[in-house]
């Protein structure tokens, strides 16, 4: 969960976004940027240039000005001016490659200095490997369309560990990603899996996640799991009975510390 | 679940078995067609007479000989003399779609002939399309790879009735289905949703299925969810909340009745 000092806000993309100026993701990031800085980094990926071309744009129809923090290695992080976040109110990570990301900012004064900005309140973004990026276990490979066995797990690496005790997994419809998710929160129940689909994203605060976009996101709550054969270590397909997972949409909610999932019609319940 | 008068088997197929003679699923099917006839059903195929050839060769490796019955259409269907099943085994539906597949062969006397001889003990067993329409109620069509809203849940028609109170879905991983088997189960928890992986199969018998071949085998109960949107019908992504999903592998089984897994360990040391 988010470490409960934090003020911050998370906004966790499954890739694809809708980048015009009309699309929810993007108007919610604008949103809570405006008064202060949105800041770009691009180290995940290869079209640094590109990516902040198509976010400036969008962004400037919302009238929210981008700073593309273009540095492309762990040399060039590590010059970087940590001023340059003061007025930061939202810090945006593209996709690309998460090993990527992680291997040049992980451990660096930027990355501290960015954590520090979410606990005293900022927003954190991430799209894609930017998503996947935020936990402190992260998926960086593992076939999907196939169900994983025993000896070809996921493979996962440390992550930023902007949250903690979640797994998060990207593209998850439109990649069918549910058996390596399983298999993942097999590997130790105690995390949570959240698999988030294209144009979609969780909005994490105070501990609880709202979903917006128009797609789905799979929570896979393995706590309920009574078998799996994960630590067999043969060619076998991955066992997991009694997984429990919610397929939440727009405006669902889930209360991570509890668990539990709180519907859209429940929500707008308690609000008026 | 199987009618509770029936002594026979089906074979549920997620498509694309191993066609060697070597493949696991081909050899259960010829076990059971030993001593007997295999027919094979291409009613649902535009290519009846490869696909029957390349059975007959992956068959006739296993020392069984296999029965083509190659009618096309359901006045073709109508002409069949029964008496052809009389030393059937099994009878094996091929791939292809699975609404040309009862459309030309429910309500037939043939169709009837293949159900009585299930019932007095023959194997039934499908793949893909054939796997599809062996329950009484059959998905036709919905896109996989993106999560269902409730104004495009998926396409269902009558199905053959071989089997009562699930839903198959084939091809299961390899196409991403989990989201519109969650919206199926949604629509009506009383049924219990099986979703093959390719080159997998659950062999139904005695109201216990037990899973053979590489991939995994998604069992998803409804019977826990506490909460859907599935009857709103605007254009929101489906919600479910606490679905149960069993992965299951090679050697597990699932008792249908009770709607609990058992794991292939402890198949072992039962039958130990």
């Amino acid at each position: 969960m988010a470490k409960p000092s934090s003020r911050g806000c998370l906004i966790i993309i499954g890739g694809r976004e809708d980048r015009r100026s009309s699309g929810q993701i993007l108007q919610e990031i604008s949103r809570r940027a405006r008064g202060g800085r949105l800041v770009l980094v691009t180290l995940a990926t290869e079209q640094p240039d590109k990516i902040a071309r198509e976010y400036r744009r969008a962004f400037s129809a919302l009238g929210v000005k981008l700073f593309h923090l273009g540095v492309r290695n762990r040399n060039r992080v590590a010059q970087v001016d940590t001023g340059l976040l003061r007025r930061a109110k939202v810090i945006l990570f593209s996709g690309g490659d998460q090993l990527k990301l992680t291997s040049e900012l992980g451990g660096t004064p930027l990355c501290d200095s960015i954590r520090e900005l979410y606990v005293h309140g900022a927003t954190l973004a991430g799209t894609s490997s930017g998503a996947s990026a935020m936990s402190d276990t992260m998926i960086v490979s593992g076939r999907g369309e196939k169900s994983p066995d025993t000896n070809s797990l996921p493979r996962m690496a440390p992550g930023l560990a902007f949250i903690q005790d979640v797994v998060i997994d990207q593209h998850f419809a439109e990649r069918g990603r549910i058996g390596r998710l399983i298999a993942v929160i097999a590997e130790n129940p105690r995390v949570l899996g959240i698999g988030i689909d294209e144009d979609t994203a969780v909005v994490l605060e105070n501990g609880q996640l709202s979903v917006i976009g128009s797609g789905g996101v799979y929570v896979v709550d393995g706590r309920s799991v009574t078998y799996s054969n994960v630590a067999d270590h043969n060619d076998t397909v991955i066992s997991a009975f009694n997984v429990t997972v919610h397929l939440l949409s727009d405006s669902d909610r889930f209360d991570i510390a509890k668990r539990v999932p709180i519907a859209s019609s429940e929500v707008r319940r308690k609000a008026s």
